[in-house]
């Protein structure tokens, strides 16, 4: 992809952009129909009925089925680390992709949970790396972006078709409920940067604490922000512009990967903050992207809110949690799978002899 | 139980509430050292990792297991049914006591999923019933609280003794992770009373739709409260006369399985609106229950975040549901397995050989 033109990588994302369709009504209907139809009081399953619509109208069946389910986990790492954003340092980028490799981070811990597996993609981790993940590295991190663009538009689509490739080969290999995942020492600096220019809100009232920076740092954090704001002067209405000048190499990639779930039709379950800023960039380029995407839990990040409302998604999980890595995503997975073994396996009122509600 | 006085009833109360003490400090403070070890910001799990920490204090032990799980759903009928305050005829109670015999309810495709059995107790059914769930029944029904006491307080006691005892007998047989449920036609017009009275909150504020009123059932199901609170003037200081007379027999049993489950340090799960009303009852008979007791779900009912919150239980769960029956309770045994494989299997900044957080 190096070699490939912007006009060529355009082309490429326009590919799959185009193939993103709404979700089939007819479906949703019929899956109406069987909820209304079970022993229970109309609507009184909430969230879990609208989540076995939403994968009947993804999967154009009113009996969807999950087959295997994957986090797709994006790493890269971050120049604006530089600027001392984050509680930890830039080499813990590289010990956790190890430490995901050997089984013993938290996203393998609740991905065995969930029986889901777990696929870490080097999308741009700043140092080398060897081992058992996916190696598609398309720059060694993002450069400062309080100092200039932290990619190239090139980069940046790059990284995005990286995303998109990886979800199009598990998708292809019948994983069929995805959920986003990111690593990367610095990134709720760019996150909080792209949420809000992306939902036009004020920066302190999206830039949070990240992995743990105490009051001073999180001054420093807001002026860095501001800072890369105003030399780079992304354009709120040009994702890619966002994207490429205050963004972020795994960011770009989970992007790519919600896309191509979409193109696919295919559910993906939205991580926290970082991913829901992936989700943004991904909406802005395919507003209908949101039907495919499913949210989890609301982060600690006080910017993670807003992001979620723009997006119309309401976490169904309420856990205070900020780690990433997809840990949220998994959780969610028991959710999603309750919702199908309701149309799945209860009774209807007639079935049961249960008489029916007076309207 | 039938033959004993109030005073006997009261006697074997007080041998469970006098068991319930302090969550074992230690072993929190263990476990908040285990978790602080492993590959993650500090706190970054959140309530994964109160969770963590309420087993072990529960347990006493840094290495809390959890090894059978269950839904102990009580089934009771109200009189007040009679005033027209529910969606539904009192006739489902027992139908919906089939259907759960059957396994097409709700509650058992999620107990299935979440790999749980679910015990249903008849403590106050209005209808005969026979089949494979335990009989227990103390009264056919509770009387019309809108014209009269639900109860006699020996009744309520009794109801309560019920839940304590099937909680014992589960509790014996290894089951040490509980959630509660609910069965009964009409329970939601009962648990706003108890709400509104030991919350000590306007009735208007606690008051919902249940299976389904419309807007003028609503109006009627608060006149009724009112009325029944005017009638039987209840000590919103003594629980045990607020259940009485404006509870039901169901709600007092899952206080009784809450109070017994804490006596024998066993966390039990709080379904929904119903199962918080009988939270209350057990937390102002014993308020260091309250430590015992796990948050679920969030319900729809307006008058449920505020018993959580008198309760100090905050929801993991946001799923905009209303249904009972232990759906809530089902649906967090995995949040709590999740915080359970976090402290076993992940990996800590030692073994790993990740950098730690600069403090």
């Amino acid at each position: 992809m190096d070699n490939l033109t912007v006009a060529q990588l355009n082309a490429q994302l326009e590919t799959i952009t185009k193939n993103i369709s709404d979700l089939d009504e007819e479906s949703v209907a019929q899956i109406q129909k069987r909820l209304d139809s079970l022993t229970k009081p109309l609507g009184s399953l909430g969230q879990l009925e609208s989540l076995a619509k939403q994968l009947g109208g993804i999967q154009r069946t009113s009996s969807p089925k999950i087959l295997k389910k994957a986090i797709l986990l994006m790493a890269g790492d971050h120049g604006v680390a530089a600027e001392g954003v984050s509680a930890f340092p830039q080499e813990v980028t590289p010990q956790m992709v190890y430490n995901i490799i050997g089984g013993g981070a938290a996203i393998n811990v609740l991905a065995r949970q969930a029986n889901a597996e777990v696929f870490c993609t080097d999308v741009g981790v700043a140092f080398p790396l060897e081992g058992d993940i996916i190696h598609k590295r398309v720059a060694n991190g993002t450069q400062n972006m309080a100092k200039g663009p932290a990619m190239t538009r090139q980069q940046a689509l790059q990284a995005l078709l990286v995303g998109a490739e990886v979800a199009d080969e598990k998708i292809r290999a019948g994983f069929n409920l995805l959920g986003t995942g990111d690593l990367g020492i610095g990134n709720t600096t760019p996150s909080s940067a792209i949420v809000a220019l992306i939902t036009n809100s004020p920066i302190e009232s999206v830039v949070g604490r990240g992995t743990g920076i105490d009051d001073a740092g999180l001054i420093k954090k807001r002026r860095v922000i501001e800072k890369a704001i105003e030399l780079n002067q992304p354009d709120p209405q040009d994702a890619l512009d966002v994207l490429a000048k205050v963004g972020g190499l795994e960011i770009a990639a989970i992007a790519g990967s919600i896309l191509q779930a979409a193109a696919s039709r295919v559910p993906i379950v939205i991580d926290g903050f970082i991913s829901t800023a992936g989700a943004l960039i991904a909406a802005k380029l395919a507003p209908k992207s949101t039907s495919f995407m499913i949210p989890s839990h609301g982060s600690v990040e006080i910017g993670h809110r807003k992001a979620l409302a723009y997006l119309g998604l309401d976490p169904v999980l309420n856990l205070n949690m900020r780690l990433g890595e997809g840990t949220g995503a998994a959780l969610t997975f028991h959710l999603v799978e309750a919702a199908l073994h309701i149309i799945e396996e209860m009774s209807t009122f007639a079935d049961a002899g249960v008489s029916e509600q007076s309207t």
